[in-house]
């Protein structure tokens, strides 16, 4: 007996049943699940959070499922990491981590929305899944599926990386690559969720699959000691996971879990897709589409579905937002790495990115607790480093050739590997 | 105050005190840390390790260190599965994978015997620490190093794999590319060691390196519900990991926190780098060295240090061996990931390819409890399944060539991906 009430229209409130719907009908705006919080209350504890499974299914009650999981038993989770030497390199007191690309089974933020999508495609009886994907997606699909034993296509644009391809087709999925970026990806997909009785999760699984994307925020604030952070720096794709890290936040604060300080909400884009921080940055109640061209390609969604819900979580709270160049991007990646040893792919690079630039800036103060969002793995996007070190020396198996590196190595006084 | 006695000499018994060390002075037999089982017996329960930390921490008393862990706050604990669906496909009544494949920072095995390592590193007051790897090892020293601010040196064989390299340089280490195999770098490393005051993990700190091996194995008993699987399959490489499971489900029984049934050891080792299997089979005390040619780089050492101890651990509990085709590796990749969600790498390929052959073999039998080690992630292979896959269809953003595709992929009864 779950929680849920409806699915909800978010632009006129009108309410329909738990099925396979993306918007409403009347008016075409996204339909969102609502809640009977006033029932959670007194329900929904700390105590009987931490006493749950040790993945996002402790937030099982705040999800929109019926039963039991189907899927993502080890998903969530993540590592939260008081992150010292990088808050000293960039001069601030209280800096963390919340490192999703440790995920499982998957490696990115992706495996909370699937997650709950593919547990949810299975209470509605279907038996294949499918999406529209940037990578990360398609590689969680994938995976999920192959766990849950459901048929899998996935659709990607034709020129992801490498990692993701392999990392992807290897789970055994039909993958169908489309000419085009990733709009015309996901435009194809609505299409598609039409004619086919299919579940593609962020098509006509969408109001569910985004609420996967909370449990990252509760996950914070509970890693966190039961508080929220004064500010949380956020990647913005198709504008899912900064809205629902807000709305975990405020569900939080409704049920008396935390208090309710902090929660401040900043924007991360990259510079070559950031069509909602330049709508924030200029005051605009819309954003603009753009043409993506970025290295961080997962994130390189130029037609934001859920890009006005960015802005409204962004400035109803007192946040910020910033852009960060491919340059910028993966120095932050290689600083990240260097200073607490976490690889993420250029997606990360531009959260930490961003967020320095919001420092330097005074967005985010420095005395004041700050979480930067990492939500991919490096390992995946190898390629976007591909002549950013010094060659290592390569020298035969002899000491004295080993002497002579290491005396040209420490003379430079730098690194062969050419640590930023 | 810890339960260590003192490095004991494995060959003749002599001890030695706690200090960087690999060998006996008198007759070169490698040194091991010895503990106080008696002292630890009462004291060291399932209730006082189930209260310890998230972390492969939990096991400290049965760990070489003397205060309070200095790296690998977030390694260890990884999942372990109940692998219903693989099971169905060999026809296996209860299989288990463990997967070390998410470890953490570095998604392989490594990262326990490296949390160790650098936290005695640290307590012998070294500033500089390394490692002679086939990659795995410098990626984790390269990590772990990052985040406990130490400077890191990581000797490699020049032709590793480009995920291997490039997520190791990202971090910042010193790397040095030698020319020649694993044993090369190995030879090189020891001199190394002799010569320059750093921890070289895996030559002068080897005895506390390798026993943090042992969490993999008290991690499969607590995870199994405090017993030990009847079987486990576990891949060679140096020698280090099997040994080490062994002597960590021997510890547990001497301790009574698990029964003394089950245990038995097999080994897996690919066909091209096989001295250890190649011994076991043929019933030798001692392997003979190999020159490595095999796709699982990461297990190609073709003169394990530790090889006599593998042997032995096999013999002692009445298991097994098998060696696997590089072919039969990759089927082995793909059959994990398309029916458990879990993507390795070929040295985890190896493991359940071996392990295949000796379900077939009678040698696991299909009634008794199986654990496969999985201890690598695919991720950091990806060129070892360029190929393997069919391309993927590239069509137009329009639904007739996405029908027309479908229509193929159906007919053709087969995926795009390939599935195995
Ligand atoms: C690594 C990574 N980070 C962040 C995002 C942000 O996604 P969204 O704004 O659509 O929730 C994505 C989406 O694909 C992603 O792959
Ligand atoms: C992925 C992987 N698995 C297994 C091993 C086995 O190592 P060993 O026998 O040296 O403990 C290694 C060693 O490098 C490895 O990288
Ligand atoms: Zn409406
Ligand atoms: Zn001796």
């Amino acid at each position: 007996m779950s929680y849920v009430i409806s699915l909800r229209c978010k632009e006129c409130g009108k309410d329909y049943p738990i099925e396979p719907r993306t918007l409403c009908d009347d008016d075409f705006g996204p339909v969102e699940v609502a809640y009977d919080y006033d029932r959670m209350k007194g329900a929904v504890t700390r105590e009987s959070i931490e006493a749950g499974p040790r993945s996002l299914w402790r937030y099982k009650d705040l999800l929109p499922i019926e039963g039991e999981p189907k899927a993502g038993f080890k998903s969530g989770l993540t590592p939260f990491i008081k992150a010292d030497r990088l808050a000293a390199e960039l001069g601030v007191k209280e800096l963390y981590i919340k490192d999703d690309s440790a995920n499982y089974p998957s490696y990115s933020y992706k495996d909370r929305v699937v997650s709950v999508a593919i547990t949810k495609a299975v209470e509605f009886g279907f038996d294949t899944v499918g999406c529209a994907s940037t990578g990360n997606l398609a590689h969680s699909v994938a995976a999920h599926a192959a766990m849950a034993g459901v048929k899998a296509f996935v659709m990607v644009p034709h020129d992801l990386e490498e990692g993701k391809i392999v990392g992807t087709q290897v789970f055994g999925p039909k993958m169908i690559k489309i000419q085009g970026n990733y709009d015309d990806v996901n435009r194809l997909c609505s299409q598609i969720a039409d004619k086919y009785n299919w579940a593609i999760v962020n098509v006509n699984l969408r109001p569910f699959y985004t609420e996967g994307a909370k449990t990252h925020g509760y996950e914070i604030a509970e890693q966190l000691g039961w508080k929220l952070p004064q500010h949380t720096v956020v990647p913005v794709a198709g504008g899912t996971i900064l809205p629902k890290i807000h709305k975990a936040y405020r569900e939080l604060v409704k049920l008396g879990l935390v208090a309710d300080e902090g929660g401040h909400m900043h924007a991360a884009q990259a510079q070559g897709c950031s069509p909602v921080v330049e709508a924030i940055q200029n005051g605009w109640d819309d954003f603009k589409p753009q043409k993506p061209n970025t290295i961080a390609k997962s994130i390189a969604i130029g037609n934001p579905a859920d890009g006005p819900y960015v802005i409204d979580a962004v400035r109803s709270t007192g946040g910020s937002a910033a852009m960060a160049s491919d340059a910028e991007i993966i120095d932050a990646v290689k600083l990240l790495a260097r200073t607490e040893g976490v690889f993420t792919e250029p997606a990360g690079g531009t959260t930490l990115a961003c967020a320095i630039k919001l420092i330097q800036q005074g967005k985010l103060p420095s005395n004041e607790s700050i979480c930067v969002s990492i939500t991919g793995n490096g390992l995946k996007t190898i390629e976007s480093l591909t002549g950013q070190f010094d060659e290592a020396p390569v020298i035969a198996a002899k000491m004295s050739e080993f002497d002579e590196a290491v005396t040209k190595i420490e003379a430079e006084g730098k690194t062969p590997a050419g640590a930023a």
